[in-house]
């Protein structure tokens, strides 16, 4: 079988939730695997200089009238969360504890974080809320809640944050193919097309 | 007959010399005349805060990679110019000034200024450069070169780069349909299915 798919993503991101809703049936359709992998845009910006897209003049209120038009494109619910952008700490930490675990149930506890976050506009910072979504997928919610701040929680995730800035991943979604980056939900049809050509 | 795509770009932009490749065809496709509109994508710049993206950190490189590739997707020819960007004030003033008289001849021109600076790797920038260019497309040479510095061309100019500024205009390509904005080469499609549907 062919290489994973990398898919990179910051559960703040509208992009990345409306891309999260597409990347698997992207991968199942040519035979692949996706990998998600939770970062922290945060350390990409402090590298770019970008600052979150809503707090730009004009470009924030496109992204606003974006967001909710490429939601109704993937025909998935959309909210805007307030407030936004929101610091995911918690869940992204949580998500590579729980992979750690079970991987499959990681990508029930990302989607549904996501879903949260934007379907739903709960608070996905807390701990609580964190650790409510993960008990709802089974997991098991005192041994969570005991590693959410361990030394060893917090070192994976500087070492996946690490990595993915070592392979330029600076914005969410990001999907590596083969070595082969695409940057934005928009370029989900490239990803696509990549895959079923071995690019161009 | 429906009303005009505005197709905005500045002459220094990859994409948008990518998308000037195939605006004209989505727009026959659906009975839609074209409104070419070259603006001056730094003055955007002054109210968003955005740079050049090949000079920013991780992005830069990521853009270099993928001009090229979207121009492959496109199937046209690609140089990067240098210096890049370049700042193609008389390329634009020329532009007007020509539309005044002509403006199919005015189209003629955009491409042919957008196939030197990105098929040819040609300085599009000095006076000569443009007065060349026109002179090919059977512009009266002498005519415009009186014009460029005139205080007409350059309030001409003014008012076209106010006038997108005012619709929201901040990157390059920036298409508007029946008042729907859509931002990057990348959104060409999304412009398609929205003449194609009429919107989502």
């Amino acid at each position: 079988m062919a290489g994973a798919i990398d898919f990179y993503f910051d559960f703040s991101s509208p992009y990345g939730y409306i891309a999260s809703t597409r990347i698997d049936a992207i991968g199942a359709r040519h035979g692949r695997e996706v990998a998600w992998r939770p970062f922290l845009l945060g350390a990409a910006f402090k590298i770019t200089g970008q600052k979150p897209l809503t707090e730009l003049p004009m470009r924030g209120g496109y992204a606003l009238h974006d967001f909710a038009r490429s939601a109704r494109a993937a025909g998935v619910a959309f909210v805007m969360p307030t407030p936004f952008p929101f610091f995911a700490l918690g869940a992204t930490r949580a998500f590579y504890w729980i992979a750690e675990r079970d991987r499959r149930q990681a990508k029930r506890f990302a989607k549904a974080v996501y879903d949260a976050a934007f379907a739903r506009a709960q608070d996905v910072t807390g701990s609580e809320a964190v650790l409510a979504l993960a008990e709802a997928m089974g997991v098991d919610r005192d041994g969570l809640a005991e590693a959410l701040d361990s030394p060893e929680v917090k070192a994976r995730l500087k070492t996946e944050v690490d990595e993915a800035l070592a392979k330029g991943v600076f914005g969410s979604p990001f999907v590596i193919v083969d070595g082969e980056p695409f940057w934005g939900n928009d370029r989900l049809d490239d990803v696509e097309n990549w895959l079923a050509t071995g690019g161009w």
